[in-house]
């Protein structure tokens, strides 16, 4: 099996990414299943383009994207992305594209195709909080996720694909009082652990993991 | 112009629902709009049956649906229903089903035809903290918001559709430390401002007003 | 019995102070109790001296001071003040103390002399949320609640002293994502109900209310 | 220069405590200090009584107590201890004080004498979040940081002595949404960058550490 591992470069005024850092640190190889790793630029339509690329040359099997999530506490697993561009902030390129669709007679909202349950279960398994996340945003993270999948369903051969948000490592938070964090060596161990279960998964398990909100 | 403005009854073990207390307060007649409204029970499939027949009863123009969001900040004007019921708890019935289809053939994702930057945007004028939210849930909110919108859509006459989440009261965070709340007086304006907004806006103002996850 | 209630002006770059537009609003009488209202300036030094001259010209019971505590969720009791200055941000003429002494020779801390207990519990009757605090923090706040203890300390006549922290109100709160707040009238009442615990609680009542940290 | 390092064992329910967890990992030598290490049982009068043993026997130049603090998001170094005990949960042994004086006759509390502004740069330094904590709580580790703190002012020998709260570890928020955590090897990096840091530094530095409230 072939997974293609994508992570954006740092945005909003950060050093770092936490997500191309730790996509740096996963082994070539996790669980049998080989790692091909892309950095993306945190740019609406770039971001799309770069991985497509990749797509078709590499013919991968499944499509794994990493971001940054900074706020967030856990390593939390996309379940959907949703048909639509609004930048609160601009992106590496200063586009900021309000309400725009990100495909014209795209369909609503594509659903992860990699099992997200089994993925959550897995890395809570080693001692690592995570948790099924049902929105992406709706910034360059959404956007990729939506147009990966999106091109996915396109293909002739069977791909699987979806997205996963990190929370930000130690040296992000030192200057932001209650922000949460993860260390590196975590974050990758938990993507690691995806790798994993989506190996070991095609269908995903039946777990409770939704939110009333 | 005529609006079916809906609320949950109580659950989650809660005595009140903040947005059942909140629409019995909203005034009949709102900035020339007739506010016609019904309680709905906290059921997957009765909660959008329920509405359905009211629907086709009172030929709304809009259709507005409030639910609870406990632990939420701000009045959260809600993007997009997706298809999809996955229950962290039980329903008032007992019901709690993971990772089921609303609708089988329906589209993955409904967006709400209200316009809601607008709306965001007249709660925040009269001094009340609001926002767009991209996730309702995957619990009984999400699931009416989906089947509301579902319904519209294959109405002949032209009717709009939301969902608007509120926070708890304050005597509901007595017992909960670190919890937010919004008074229940606050809550009612923020809902007639909304109602102000849909019948102000036909087409939604561009505001930036998106996350970046 | 006659209660001092004292409230700060706006700092910090607000365009107004909750605890003084709330003290403004409570009833002159308030359980047989008659209220002497003063503002206070957001200045270190200025701010016990402007406390200490009311108090010898109006000779209250009881002096009750009250703050606004940003990002905090309830209306916070405090328990203890401590005898140290130091500034994150400028006061409002510029000054920023760092680990100074309030009063040398002054003990650590002092403890609140009013009912700390029976007045949380009081404001939880009404329906609002409220828990002792055991920081006031090493800002200006702290600094007048460890004046004004120090000054009633060696005075004649017995006098109680206290101080009471309040959220953010909704306005404040617009432009800023996640940070709770409570309604002003909310605010009144559970200051009124405070003055009220104080008029019928010589002593404290034995209710748990600590923290672990 | 000998440092007495004591750690409490779990409480609250937990399975473990991860001040305690870190305290092991600790080298016994950290910058040519030696350290003693302590457990430390989480029972009020016990917890002081232990320390103190082990402080006559022993004979160090610091006592350094480190605790959890399960929700904080940091390591927070304690500027003060507070001469009351408040429990809101029972001890290990099922004491509950409330509102109960430590040391009868003592002052109303002890600032801490190891340079708490330097040791939160170290730390800092080394691309962990860090800050000082203003309260300790009511619990057994003010307690403590009282009992330790009165002891080593009674000693004819200057012994300095101090209290850091320390995070959950992953492991415990696995079952807790949005509960900050901190990594074990990350908690132990920063105990030891601690105690450097109290090696080098007699007086502490001038820097801005308050807090608001």
């Amino acid at each position: 099996m072939k997974l293609l591992l994508t992570a954006f470069d740092p945005f909003g005024g950060e050093a770092v990414n936490p997500a191309l850092e730790a996509v740096k640190m996963v082994r070539p190889v996790v669980s049998a299943i080989e790692v091909v790793k892309l950095e993306v630029p945190t740019v609406f339509g770039k971001a799309i383009e770069k991985v497509r690329e990749a797509i078709e040359e590499i013919q991968p099997d499944v499509v794994l994207c990493i971001g940054q999530a900074g706020g967030r506490f856990d390593i939390s697993v996309e379940r959907v992305a949703i048909n639509i561009d609004d930048a609160r902030i601009a992106d590496n390129e200063g586009n900021q594209p309000i309400d725009c669709t990100i495909v014209v007679d795209g369909p609503p909202a594509y659903f992860a195709t990699i099992p997200i349950k089994a993925i959550v279960d897995t890395i809570r398994k080693i001692g690592l909080p995570s948790s099924v996340s049902n929105t992406a945003g709706t910034f360059v993270c959404n956007h990729l996720m939506y147009g990966v999948l999106h091109t996915l369903a396109l293909q002739d051969k069977p791909m699987r694909g979806g997205f996963i948000h990190v929370p930000f490592i130690p040296a992000q938070v030192v200057a932001r009082p209650n922000a949460p964090c993860m260390s590196l060596s975590d974050i990758v161990r938990a993507l690691e652990a995806a790798i994993t279960a989506i190996g070991s998964f095609t269908d995903d398990v039946k777990l409770a993991g939704g939110k009333e909100f």
